[in-house]
C-alpha cells in the first residue's frame, strides 16, 4: 500500500502532545502504511516523542514534526478563530490537507472552530449543504451503527436530513463493508406529534425517491440506536448533541455506579476483586475512547475530531478511523450514488 | 390524613390489570390515606383482585370498581381518541378527575391519546399555554433531577420553554423540597453554533426576569444531566424524548452486555454467582421502573403517566408520584410565583 500521510493537531485535547503524540505513534506502529506530521511546539512534541514506550520506537522515524507556535483555545469562537490570521497548530494542519501535503487531519480541539476553519479551508462537496458530524455508537449487535448530526447544524432542513441519510448510508458502506445499511430517522415515539415537521417532510422526501441505495427504515425513536436493528441514525444536530452527550453522561454514571456497588460492605469488596477482570471488560465498553473519532462529513477532505477528553489510545483510534476514511477516499466517493440523489458532487470512485 | 382517592386506568399499558391492579394494591398498601378506583373491564380486574398476595389484602377494601368495557389502543391517533364517543377506561378515568370525584388519575396507556383527552377534558392552568411531560432521572447524586419535556411539544417556542423552568423549579421546590433548584436549559456543546436560536432566546428571556424564584444555570450539556449538579433539565420534546429514551435504551443494552460478560468462561460465571446480590442492586438502577412516573405538567389536575413497559412495581411507583402530587397540591400550586413569571394562573397555596 502507498503510504498515507496524517496531519496531526497535535496540541488539542484535554491532554493535548501527552495524547496526541503517544496516540498517533500508537497508531502507527499498529499501521505500517501511515505516516503523520505533528503541528504544534516543537519543544513540546520532541520531550513527547522522547518519552515514548521502546515498543513504538519503530514509529517514530515516520513523524515529522512543523512547529505551529499557537493554539485555539477551548473558549475560542468560531468567528474569532476565522477572523484570527495566527498560525495554530489546528489551521496549519488543515492547511497541509487543503495543499495536499497530507491525506487526512485529525484534531482532539475545539469542535466549533475545527468544523467553521475546515469549512472554509477544505471546502464542501458540491451538493453538500452542510456537513454532519457522524460518529459511531456501541449497539447490542456489534456491528456498525453511527448517528448524525451530532452537532454542527441546528435549525436545519428537510432537506439537509436528506443528504445525512445519503452521506451516513455511503460512508456505512465503504468503511465497514454494509451492502444495504439500515437508515431510520429519529423522531418522537408520542403520537399526539408524529414528530417535528422537519423530521415528518424529511421521511416524505425520502419516501419519494425509492429506490433508494440504502434500507430505509422510516421513522425511529431513540432507543432503537442501541439494538443493533440499524446502521445509520438521522437526526438535526441539537437532538443528535444532546442524545450522545446524555448517552456519555450517563455511561460515566453507570460506571461509577457499578464501581461504589463493589465497595459497599465487606463481601461486596472482596467480590468486586475476584470480578475485577470481567468489570474491567465491561467498564472499557463504556469509556469514550472506545469508539472516539466524529467524522465531518461533506467537506472535500477527511477531517476527523478526536474526543477533547481522550487519552492517548482514544487518540490512536481517531487517527485510524481517519486512516480508513482517507483509504477508502470516503469524501470523492460520498456522493456516488449521485443519480438517485440529484447531487453533483461525484467525483468517481 | 384525609384520604385521596386516585382514579386508575387499569387497562393501559403492555401487561393491563396485571400490573395495575396489583401496583395499585401495592401503592395503598404503603399508603394508608390512599384510595382507589379502577376503571375497566369489571371481570378482569375481579380476577386481578383476587389473585393478590394476602400481604395486600389490607388494601383491598380501598379499591373500588368502576365497569369501562372500552380501552383505548396503543396504535390510535389522539385525534381519531378525541373524536371518538367511546367510554373507555380512559376517558373515565380522567372524567373521574374533572368531576372532582379524585384528587389524581394514573395511567399507563398510550401517551399521546392521555394528553390529548386530558388537555380538552381538564384544561390547562391559565397563563399555560402548552403542557410538558416531566420525568424523574437517575444521576450521580441520588438527589431529584427531572427533565422536560419528554415528548408533549415539538416546535415549541422560547416561551414555552421558560414556562417549563417555571414549572419544573416549583415541582422540585413541592415534591421535592428543595427550596432553590438549579435549572438548566439543555444546549448543543459545539461552539459555532451556541445552540439553536430558540434556546438563545430562552436564555435571554430568562436572564431578563432576574431575580427568579430558582437558580438558573444558562446553558447545560446533555452529559450535566447525570452529573446531580442540576435539579431540572429544560428542552423542547423533540430533543428530551429522544434523550430519554436513548439513555433507556442504552442502559438497557448496558445491563444485558454486563449480564453476559458475566457468562464468558467458568470464571466469569463462577464470580457472577458470587456477584450476584451486587449485580442485582445495580440493575435495579437501571430499569425502567425505578423512577416510573412521568408528570403532565400546566394541566389544572394531576395526570401521571406509568411508562407502557412498567410492572406492577413500577405502576407503584407511578400512583405513589400521583399521590405526592395531589397531596401537595401541586397544579393549583404550580405558579404561585406568578409575579415574577407573569400568569395569571395562581390559585393560592
Amino acid at each position: 500500500m502507498s503510504p498515507l500521510r496524517i496531519a496531526i493537531d497535535a496540541m488539542g485535547g484535554d491532554y493535548g502532545p501527552r495524547a496526541t503524540v503517544r496516540g498517533t505513534a500508537a497508531a502507527l506502529s499498529e499501521r505500517r502504511e501511515l505516516v503523520a506530521t505533528l503541528y504544534g511546539r516543537r519543544h513540546l512534541l520532541d520531550v513527547e516523542l522522547s518519552r515514548l514506550p521502546s515498543s513504538l520506537s519503530s514509529a517514530r522515524h515516520r513523524i515529522a514534526i512543523v512547529e505551529a507556535g499557537d493554539s485555539v483555545s477551548a473558549e475560542m469562537t468560531p468567528s474569532s478563530v476565522l477572523r484570527s490570521s495566527r498560525m495554530t497548530s489546528m489551521r496549519a494542519s488543515l492547511d497541509a490537507l487543503c495543499r495536499g501535503d497530507a491525506h487526512a487531519c485529525v484534531s482532539a480541539g475545539n469542535t466549533g472552530a475545527l468544523m467553521a476553519l475546515a469549512r472554509r479551508d477544505i471546502g464542501m462537496l458540491e451538493g453538500i449543504e452542510r456537513p454532519a458530524i457522524s460518529g459511531k455508537i456501541p449497539n447490542a449487535s456489534r456491528g456498525p451503527c453511527y448517528m448524525l448530526d451530532l452537532g454542527a447544524n441546528v435549525d436545519c432542513r428537510p432537506a439537509h436530513l436528506v443528504d445525512f441519510a445519503f452521506m451516513g448510508a455511503r460512508m456505512v458502506q465503504l468503511i465497514d463493508g454494509v451492502a444495504n445499511p439500515r437508515v431510520g430517522l429519529l423522531n418522537v415515539g408520542v403520537e399526539s406529534i408524529k414528530g417535528e415537521r422537519r423530521v415528518r417532510e424529511a421521511d416524505r422526501l425520502l419516501r419519494e425517491r425509492v429506490p433508494l441505495p440504502f434500507d430505509y427504515r422510516g421513522n425511529i425513536e431513540g432507543d432503537d440506536v442501541f439494538t443493533g436493528d440499524i446502521e445509520v441514525a438521522v437526526c438535526d444536530g441539537m437532538a443528535g448533541n444532546i442524545a450522545l452527550k446524555s448517552s456519555e453522561g450517563l455511561a460515566r454514571m453507570l460506571g461509577q455506579r457499578l464501581r461504589d456497588e463493589f465497595q459497599r460492605g465487606f463481601y461486596a469488596r472482596l467480590v468486586g476483586l475476584l470480578a475485577r477482570p470481567v468489570l474491567r471488560r465491561f467498564l472499557q465498553e463504556l469509556s469514550p475512547v472506545r469508539y472516539n473519532g466524529a467524522s465531518f462529513l461533506g467537506l472535500r477532505s477527511t477531517v476527523v475530531k478526536s474526543h477533547g477528553g481522550a487519552r492517548w489510545k482514544g487518540f490512536a483510534w481517531a487517527v485510524k478511523r481517519a486512516a480508513d476514511e482517507a483509504r477508502q477516499a470516503l469524501p470523492q466517493r460520498l456522493m456516488l450514488s449521485s443519480s438517485e440523489h440529484g447531487g453533483e458532487g461525484s467525483i468517481g470512485s
